[in-house]
């Protein structure tokens, strides 16, 4: 079953599809990459995730699996080498929750900073610094999430350390930086956290052009707000 | 480990909890419920799930688990009797992969009719009608989402089967009754699936009183909707 053909379907400036490609590098899994135009959806896209048309899609011996944290698990259920899930199910349950509360608080909380203005982008700011905080709490006083090395977690919430400091540039924001913050909202744990993940040699070296990604998310931001960066 | 005390946190309305208690049934686990008054969360609830001060939450050995979906997969990990999610990884990807698909899509959607009004409500039911067709896309030609006998997305989706209806009678709107409906609308294999599921003895004798169940929601909806239940 995993001698079988492996492709992954994704964009370079997408967080979910890099999440795959840590993986499949960290298990040193053979693949083929398929960039996809997200406006001009391949038809292999359209067939092999009819339901969200989204990327990343990872095809297997043929068959194709959707949504990133799907696909992780059947990557650690698929290959057993370099493990990104606890063996312990009380720690894979808290894996698990702390991945779920990425997708669902902290990554919209997020794109909400990006895509508001004004006031409601000064709300969603706060929200999302409040959901990072949390995020944080669940660390504790590990170096990675999963423990002495990256895991599931780490896996799921890297990306934040690239894309918050984008937004925050870009939209003119503060989420995790340290400037015009109070002390009760910093975060420097969970910053330390996101420059220690950063810095892992297979994370590093599957992340996008920081250049390239600024300016392709500069013209996402003008698009999505029609070019006001300002407060009103 | 498995031996362990289990106590589960629920509320005798919640579909979630629901999915706890047709799991613990399932596996004949022997647990503690404490019935929580949402209104008024108890302390315990509070330090078991600081998060999301949400229900359910599952305590084994004095350790909480919360999310209903991480829950049922720690339970299927710590007591292997009558698993709940296949053996083989691709099918355990698309089991998970529809479970997300229910919380992410159809519940919100249902949730949505349920709470909107007159144009916007006909459009939420549209949209949920929608993605019920394509979890009716799911289970194909299947008995039940986990083939012969119930699993994961059959527990993790069958609360639907009752509680659309309950929102179609409380909130007037069509989701998966055939009345009203065009052919395309409709969904004969998702509803011979719903009633298929109720009727398993597990299932069935978990289930809160209909009659309650009515009236708690339409103080629910009374409430959310300041009680009209009109098109305008």
């Amino acid at each position: 079953m995993s001698g079988e053909r492996v492709k992954l379907l994704g964009n370079w400036a997408s967080p979910s599809a890099l999440r795959v490609k840590w993986t499949l590098k960290l298990k040193e899994i053979e693949y083929e990459y398929v960039e996809e135009d997200l406006p001009n959806k391949s038809p292999l896209l359209l067939k092999y995730n009819p339901v969200h048309k989204k990327i990343p899609v990872l095809v297997h011996g043929g068959k194709p699996i959707a949504e990133s944290l799907v696909i992780l698990e059947y990557l650690d259920e698929t290959w057993k080498q370099n493990p990104i899930l606890p063996e312990d199910p009380y720690e894979r349950a808290q894996a698990r929750f702390w991945a779920k509360f990425v997708d669902e608080k902290c990554a919209p909380g997020i794109m909400s900073a990006f895509t508001k203005k004004g006031e409601e982008k000064e709300k969603a700011a706060k929200e999302a610094r409040e959901n990072l905080k949390i995020l944080e709490s669940g660390l504790g006083e590990k170096q990675f999430f999963g423990g002495e090395s990256i895991g599931f977690v780490d896996i799921a919430a890297g990306w934040i350390g690239i894309w918050a400091r984008l937004v925050e540039e870009i939209a003119e924001v503060n989420l995790i930086d340290t400037v015009n913050l109070i002390d009760t909202e910093t975060m420097p744990v969970l910053d330390t956290w996101f420059k220690r993940v950063l810095e892992v040699p297979i994370i590093k070296e599957c992340l996008p052009p920081q250049d390239k990604l600024l300016e392709h998310n500069k013209g996402f931001h003008k698009m999505l707000t029609g070019g006001s960066r300002g407060s009103s």
